[in-house]
């Protein structure tokens, strides 16, 4: 486990790919891939896929390949994925609703505990099995339950004085929808989803291709 | 103009955030900024702000820093924002609604014309004055349209179908939230938003922090 500690950001934030395509190839059979067979899925280069999955462990062997399924599990670990969190959402617009009922969320064990809202309108109602609560009881209800995980889904201006009263309670993960940086203490992890910083990057884009500076893009810059 | 050729896609996926950044200074009317200021606002070293400045013209003074208008301007155009982009979207359950209400979008210049869903509980709805139409006339709305930029927020196993339905009919940008890397032609640009590999990513830093090894993460690992 020595090793873990290097891992930096940059493999981190690829590690989600990993899983995702190691998860394929286990639903299709597959026991056994080279970095080149994998390399050719997932666009990274086969020495990039080297050293990526050096970081953890040795599951490649030379004339062999990758152990898939051992691979997938590591990965898994690494993620956090035998872990659950318990998690609430704030904001129950379409967004908070989109991220209530996103399938996936539950399934790599982020337990949906409580929505709120300051909306009377959408305080009462039910998604996903759960009911919308008013913002008004949320420090109440963060000081008589453990909540791992906040999910901020409000307008900016709100963000900072919710993630606030989330860090001062207990809270030690955010995954942010509001587009602002959140100031938390050090202990506290914020994964930032910015919807308008991908969609700016998609009209930046778009534009630099009708001007004729189309330039190759490899898979590693996208993510 | 001609240095633009060489913006890194590394620098265009930090242009939003000096973006919205500046807009901020523009509206306390804040005219000039040095560097370091910046700096301190932003989370980039001062050293990194000067060298992606420098990429698209000569904004800044020695003693006098950045005037805020002009590369705010410069920015904008660069990201495209002087134009207008025709854009459907194809799937309206909560995560294409969320979408179709998000102000942000329209005020950059992606002007929503279409949405399309397959459920015949959505079809004929109206989202943000919009009508849901069936996707069994997707073809033919575009090849009737001149639309620019399709989002898709339909499930991974109908997004290859869809995108290949909209790059055949003249659409050359797509935001695509679906979980699949889509295969696209070569002309044609996808933006991803990866909600589950944002999720992992949340998870893996959580776990990473519980068993003690936090380490620092500067800003510009974080976009």
């Amino acid at each position: 486990m020595e090793k873990k500690k290097y891992i930096s950001m940059a493999v981190i934030k690829r590690l989600p790919k990993y899983h995702r395509y190691l998860r394929e190839l286990l639903r299709n059979d597959v026991d056994r891939i080279s970095s080149k067979e994998l390399s050719e899925k997932i666009g990274f280069t086969a020495s990039q896929i080297r050293q990526d999955l050096n970081n953890f462990g040795d599951f490649g062997q030379q004339g062999y390949g990758y152990n898939v399924r051992e691979l997938y599990k590591q990965i898994g670990i690494i993620l956090g994925l035998t872990k659950d969190y318990n998690t609430i959402i704030i904001g129950a617009g379409n967004l908070g609703q989109a991220i209530a009922n996103y399938s996936y969320f539950k399934s790599i064990g982020f337990k949906l505990k409580a929505i709120f809202d300051r909306n009377p309108k959408l305080v009462g109602l039910k998604i996903s099995d759960v009911e919308v609560k008013d913002t008004d009881n949320l420090e109440e209800f963060l000081k008589n339950n453990d909540i791992d995980v906040g999910i901020i889904c409000v307008p900016k201006e709100h963000a900072q004085g919710i993630s606030e009263v989330l860090t001062s309670n207990g809270v030690d993960g955010i995954w942010n929808f509001a587009p602002i940086d959140l100031k938390v203490p050090k202990n506290v992890i914020v994964e930032n989803v910015n919807l308008s910083e991908s969609l700016l990057t998609l009209s930046c884009r778009m534009n630099d291709n009708l001007m004729g500076n189309r330039r190759k893009v490899n898979a590693i810059d996208e993510i």
